[in-house]
């Protein structure tokens, strides 16, 4: 059984604080009143990079020794974890080669390219990303920075969970009810180690698109458990078919279980989040929010955080969302 | 000459923090990039009712007496301030009659009845809302809630000043340039005035649409004057003819001078800040950060604040202008 320790995420952090956008946690006293319940929600999508990935990207990166940063590494993401290695390797000054699905939002493609990442486009439905990256990692020798499955990008994604509590500390506020999106699993298992690390009686709940549940499913099975094939969802951030090895082995010990929730709900929750929150989000980011404002299980009087995890949608999807489902 | 004091902001905090959203300050890699200077957006867009114009009613009607209370309130408004005193009427328990142009976007008159206002419509073109207005406060003995010329009104919206300094100084940062948003002037002169307690050699200017450049044109002549009738801005939150007497005497001492904005600017920046912070900002809201972003005065290497003032736009007109120009 893998396992991270508080301690891990207290030095990812130290190591990217300077780099990285302390995100805000806002409260929508509608939404409140909505869900008769104490709802703080954590701004990742105003995060650099438009996600919380790039925490989790500069942990990983800090940590290359200098032969490593000389020849630059590789990565595949479809899209957030790109855009966030990118970034990170952009600052650091180092080579980038990032494996991009074709049919990923446009807004990602053309920002991983903005950071000066080679970017090497793939068909998901023929072709094998992980394959793809595993080769050229052999054959150039670079680093592979995993998308989730790495203690070291778990730890960076915890730090999320570190301003959670600071800001939650500084209000005398114990929450109850841990809300989070999940796709390999990386940011629940990073942060939910964290929050429970400081409020030990938190609930932590991973939240999925409907078709792509593994986590819930592996969850309730007690082994990691593939979702079909053919499955769909808009969720483009959250397609990942199985819960990684390591995060799957952190959430089975800090996760109650797993939710989820159906495109048209999270298409409806990006309207309310644009309306009320004055946030734009893609619908990864908004899954959290869509399991709160469809009640997925008992949110009365309790207190509750929800993970907003990414901004990154192309605005003419965004537009046709907001103005008419 | 009217003055406010850095005390009566300190005191308007202490009677509405409980009841606002301490908003953000939020940075963006991507927009430092671009202008080459250190820029800290405070997202007063983010404040319930969609607007910074909370602070200021609620101030206001918590300095109300009982009788006063009993009777309850008239407001006019194009909308973000009738939201706020509608709110702010709610949750003091009192009756509020809100006059509003016909015209005003629907997200605002929607919410100003979701509060429990009554509201009255009325034809910006033909008729003056502020004699409807004092024609009702005289007839119904309603204590008239005036948008900005007004003192408890203007110390309100100074308190958004005060969280952006201590923000600040928590960072030991003294910023250069403050830009904000201008309308009658209210949230500048609050802000202003605290910013430049705390940071006294901080330069302040004004943001105006083009053609409502009115208090761009009476500092200039240092006497109020007026904008042209007939004059037109997508901006519906800015189109003051004319500067408060009030406001005007506090901005003559504390700004610099006053700049303006293109519809056209200000409809390119509401995409830039979609995509690159994550946020629905409505065009009077998004004045100043297209002020910065159109580079109308020297911003290089300079610490700045940027107000985003308000997200209240109809998601149709949002969607129209973020999918094409």
């Amino acid at each position: 059984m893998s396992s991270l320790n508080f301690t891990q995420i207290e030095e990812a952090h130290k190591r990217i604080y300077s780099h990285i956008l302390k995100t805000p946690l806002v409260v929508s006293e509608h939404i409140n009143n909505l869900v008769n319940a104490n709802v703080y929600f954590k701004l990742e999508n105003l995060q650099w990079t438009g996600s919380f990935k790039l925490r989790g990207a500069i942990n990983k990166i800090s940590l290359l020794n200098l032969a490593q940063k000389k020849i630059g590494i590789v990565a595949f993401s479809s899209g957030n974890h790109a855009q966030a290695v990118a970034y990170a390797a952009m600052i650091n000054n180092i080579s980038a080669k990032i494996i991009m699905p074709k049919n990923a939002p446009k807004i990602k493609i053309y920002n991983t390219k903005k950071y000066g990442a080679e970017v090497i486009l793939y068909d998901p439905l023929n072709e094998n990303r992980e394959k793809i990256g595993n080769k050229i990692s052999k054959e150039e020798n670079r680093v592979l920075i995993k998308p989730y499955d790495d203690l070291d990008i778990i730890a960076g994604q915890g730090t999320s969970g570190k301003e959670i509590t600071e800001e939650l500390s500084k209000l005398n506020i114990n929450p109850d009810i841990y809300l989070c999106s999940c796709g390999g699993g990386g940011l629940i298992a990073g942060t939910a180690t964290y929050l429970k690390h400081i409020f030990p009686n938190i609930d932590c709940y991973s939240v999925e698109p409907d078709e792509f549940n593994d986590t819930q499913t592996s969850l309730f099975n007690k082994i990691i458990t593939s979702v079909k094939q053919g499955s769909t969802s808009i969720c483009d951030a959250l397609l990942a078919p199985k819960p990684g090895d390591i995060t799957f082995s952190i959430n089975q010990k800090m996760l109650k279980r797993g939710l989820t929730v159906s495109d048209d709900e999270v298409k409806k929750t990006i309207i309310q989040l644009a309306e009320n929150l004055k946030i734009v989000v893609e619908p990864g980011g908004a899954v959290a929010a869509t399991a709160l404002l469809n009640k997925k299980i008992e949110f009365q009087n309790k207190t509750i955080i929800v993970m907003i995890s990414g901004g990154n949608i192309d605005n003419d999807f965004f537009s046709k969302i907001v103005t008419n489902l």
